[in-house]
């Protein structure tokens, strides 16, 4: 690269600035819509105005988390849900969180494809954002990618995450109503319990509910259910409903159980709640990764301070507080 | 309280100050060492000054990292080694990481006595740090405690950890040599890999050799080892040895091997590398709890901003950027 050589976005003629496209995706364009989400996606520091003005015109739409292990089949559900939530003239929104695993991304792969088949026949929007490389940067993203999606005039919204990791946990607790997805025979009840993915849900789906082991895997469900104290401040009983995405059983109850908590939150007044919740949430995990960020660009400086501890010129305390540019700290603790 | 309450250093005549207790740490009063550990473990901030002194006169000590699931017998093998090392005539240190939970507490205190047994006879100094409370500042206190024993002229200093979470993985990696102790018929191996210990181990042992199933682990261990390249940048091949805590079989084989790769890492020039490494880890580590600690002061400057995200007056991010008191940063990204 020469001195000369213009900047990526100067070369290319069609780029259109960020602060350009906000008017088209309030007025619901799928191409700023998707431009917009892409922008999200990659972190261009260029978009993030454009981002800060698109959220002024958010809080309309219901957010809805879908989560579960791999396996237990949110990808069919949410294929499901589209149709059934487009049939009502709902404009539906769906973002998905690939787990981005070189082992599954055939199968992947095909769900988001039977996922579009079920988008194109309706007003849907899907969209999968790739985890791979982004790491901290991925529920920031996402959750940006629905402020997208409402700011266009989309509700519900649906997040699909699978129910580990920090980032998932993060943006799945973004929602307004998380509906956790269990499967017969899959042992997801441990490894929910350990997510803490179960004492979360606002409602409990349980798939292929035309197998045989499925009533059992219902039945653990609603005992597990009566031993919790349920949401704190919620007067709310989370349902646990048979599903099955295949043959289309169960799905407008699950519909109506989404919509219904929708109502919930909004009469009750607890709806006040969870958006404080969700702000929290988002504040403190952008926090994180600006953080992250900070030590991945100063790797110099990073590297310099560790020399001096290295030499014991400096402990490592002092170190991280002139590191944070909270050189003030230094004193204090 | 009323406003005319002395503060409680104070009103406890005996309290002194930590400045002063710096000089009785260097020249190895045991008094003092356990002093100085009680107020890095609490995080006074009076103490932080001490601290940093004491870190000036760091960097004699071999610092050991035993870790290994919970039931793999670490704190019987420690205090075997504590044996070991002591009749060789070393001042060994030993912080042993507490994993406090309310169900093990028995056994632990068992365990933490035994090791006092191992302590009483020999020139040995022994501390247990509670994680109960401490959450982030774990790592830091526990490190902070290693530096007080490295100044008072410990060594070996053995921390003892489980090898789960992520402040205990931070812990073991500030370790010149670091031990996994595996136990034949526990499941080890794939929480191990899970928890990625066994890929950061300078010296792997089994414990319990003389059960009929421990040449089945040692091999499995082996077989394992001629898979992997080994660390980066080091010739240094791991060795799978067999022990016994309770017969002393084998211990002192362990012993030499972890003597071995500390004269290995001086001769090989690695220690350089390794000291660096420490040093990032232990900026980074205490940079993420001073954030941490940052947003439990600033409560309310948290809340005032999670009411504007709810009222879409600000975005997360921006939100995010004033919270750090990076203003200039909302503009870059």
């Amino acid at each position: 690269m020469t001195a000369f050589a213009p900047s990526r976005p100067a070369r290319r003629a069609a780029y259109v600035a960020s602060a350009e496209l906000v008017p088209d995706v309030l007025s619901g364009s799928v191409l700023a819509v998707a431009r917009m989400i892409s922008r999200a996606e990659a972190g261009y520091a260029e978009a993030s105005e454009a981002l800060s003005e698109i959220y002024r015109h958010t809080g309309k739409a219901h957010v809805v988390g879908i989560t579960g292990v791999p396996g237990a089949g949110k990808s069919t559900l949410v294929a499901a849900l589209i149709k059934a939530f487009a049939s009502d003239g709902q404009k539906v929104g769906v973002i998905a969180v690939d787990p981005s695993s070189p082992f599954s991304g055939g199968a992947i792969l095909g769900d988001r494809v039977r996922m579009s088949d079920a988008a194109q026949s309706s007003q849907a929007f899907v969209r999968s954002m790739a985890t791979r490389g982004h790491l901290g940067g991925l529920a920031r993203a996402t959750l940006q990618a629905v402020d997208v999606l409402d700011a266009a005039g989309y509700s519900p919204i649906i997040i699909e995450t699978v129910g580990v990791g920090q980032d998932e946990v993060e943006v799945v607790t973004a929602a307004h109503t998380i509906v956790v997805l269990s499967a017969p025979g899959l042992g997801d009840d441990i490894q929910a319990i350990k997510a803490g993915i179960l004492e979360i849900a606002d409602i409990h789906a349980v798939s292929k509910c035309d197998r045989p082991d499925a009533p059992a895997a219902v039945a653990a469900l609603r005992g597990m259910m009566t031993l919790g104290p349920g949401r704190p401040g919620s007067d709310w009983q989370a349902p646990v409903l048979p599903v099955s995405s295949v043959s289309g059983e169960h799905i407008s109850e699950l519909k109506d159980a989404i919509s219904r908590h929708w109502d919930h939150l909004r009469d009750s007044g607890e709806l006040h709640d969870r958006e404080r919740n969700i702000g929290r949430t988002r504040i403190l995990g952008t926090a994180r990764q600006l953080f992250q960020d900070r030590f991945k660009r100063d790797v110099t400086e990073l590297e310099t301070h560790v020399q001096a501890v290295v030499d014991r010129a400096m402990d490592p305390s002092v170190a991280a507080c002139l590191l944070l540019g909270w050189e003030n700290e230094v004193q204090v603790k």
